[in-house]
C-alpha cells in the first residue's frame, strides 16, 4: 500500500473536492493518504500571494463555477459562493492538528468541510466547529480547551514549516516519492505516479 | 460537429499542452477547435496579475516541472525551463491574427511552440519566426511587413477586447455554450460539456 501525503488547509476553497473524495480514491486504487494539516495563508503571505483581490473578481467568480461544475461530475454538491474567506481559519485548522495527533483527522476535515460547501457555514466558527466536532464523537469544550494550548500553536506551525521545506506553496498538495502535484485537478497524476 | 473556441495567447507556457494536442483531440472526439488569439498579457496587467514574480520561485519551479511531466504523460517533449518571459510576446500574437484571417493560424502556432519547448527559441523572435513560418509555406517577409500595420494591431486590440468581454482572464481557455473553461487540465471538461 503506497503512501500519498496529502497537504491541506481548511480554508481553501478548491480542497473540498479532495478532502469529499479522497476515501473513494483510496476504496479504488492501492493508496492511503496521510493527511496533513498546515497554514498555506502563513506560506502565501510571504509569498505576497493574495488568491482573491477585488481586481481579480471575474477570475474569483470563474473559481467558483468551476468548484460547482467538478463537484457535480465528482457527483456530489457544491454550494457557490460559500462564505470566504473563513474568519477563523487557524482555528479550523488548530482543531485539524489535534485531530491528527488523536487519530480524526480525516472524518473532521470531511464534516467540517461538508457544512462550509453544502450548509454555508464557515469552518472555525460555530456552529459548524461545534456540530463537527460532535458528529465524530468529539467533545468540542475539551477540544477547543486544546486548541488554546501553546502546544497546538507550536505543532501547527511546525506543520507549517514542514511544508515549506518540501517546497509547498498551496493547497490541497500532495506528495509521492518526493514529487509534488499542486491542485485537486493533479490527484490523479498523483496517484498515477504513486502506482507507476 | 460542436465547436469549441480556444482562446490563446503565445507566451503562456500551459497552454503549450493544449497547442500540441488539440489536433489529436479533434480526431479522437466530435469536436472541432476555432482559434482565437489575444493578449492575455494585457488582460493580466489590467487585473494586477503578474504570473511569476520573483517571490514566487518556488510556485514557478513547480510549474516547469509540472509542465514537464504532463507532456510525458501526453507522449510528448517539453525542455524547461523554456525562455520565459517572452521578448517579442505582442509580434508573436499578430502573427496569429494575420493566420486567423488567412486560414493557417493553428499550423503556426503548433510550428512556434514546438520551436519554444522542444529546441529553445523564443516565439517572435528571430529564427523561430522565421523558420516557423517557412515550414507551413508563409513567406516571413510579407507577414512581418503585414504584422507591422496598424491594421493587425486593431485587429489584435479588438480580439482581446471579446476575449475580456467573455470574461477570460487566462490562457488556454475554452468556451463551449457560453461555458468557459480555464487551464489544460480543463479541456476534458470542455470537450465532456460540448458532447453532453
Amino acid at each position: 500500500m503506497k503512501e500519498i501525503e496529502f497537504w491541506f488547509s481548511i480554508g481553501s476553497t478548491y480542497t473540498y473536492l479532495s478532502v469529499t473524495r479522497l476515501k473513494e480514491v483510496e476504496q479504488k486504487f492501492e493508496v492511503k493518504f496521510s493527511w496533513q494539516p498546515f497554514s498555506v495563508r502563513k506560506i502565501m503571505l510571504e509569498m505576497d500571494n493574495v488568491p482573491f483581490p477585488p481586481t481579480k473578481q471575474v477570475k474569483a467568480d470563474y473559481m467558483w463555477r468551476d468548484i460547482e461544475r467538478r463537484a457535480q461530475g465528482y457527483g456530489f454538491e457544491a454550494k457557490v459562493p460559500a462564505p470566504y474567506p473563513l474568519k477563523e481559519f487557524d482555528l479550523a485548522n488548530k482543531i485539524a492538528v489535534i485531530g491528527m495527533q488523536e487519530g480524526w483527522c480525516s472524518d473532521y476535515v470531511i464534516a467540517t468541510y461538508r457544512r462550509w460547501f453544502v450548509a454555508g457555514l464557515e469552518p472555525g466558527s460555530e456552529p459548524n466547529v461545534s456540530e463537527s466536532l460532535r458528529e465524530i464523537d468529539q467533545d468540542p469544550e475539551r477540544v477547543l480547551e486544546l486548541a488554546a494550548d501553546e502546544t497546538i500553536a507550536k505543532a501547527y506551525l511546525s506543520q507549517t514549516e514542514q511544508a515549506q521545506s518540501k517546497r509547498i506553496f498551496g493547497s490541497p498538495s500532495f506528495i509521492v516519492d518526493g514529487e509534488l502535484f499542486w491542485g485537486d485537478d493533479r490527484l490523479e497524476d498523483a496517484v498515477n505516479w504513486a502506482l507507476s
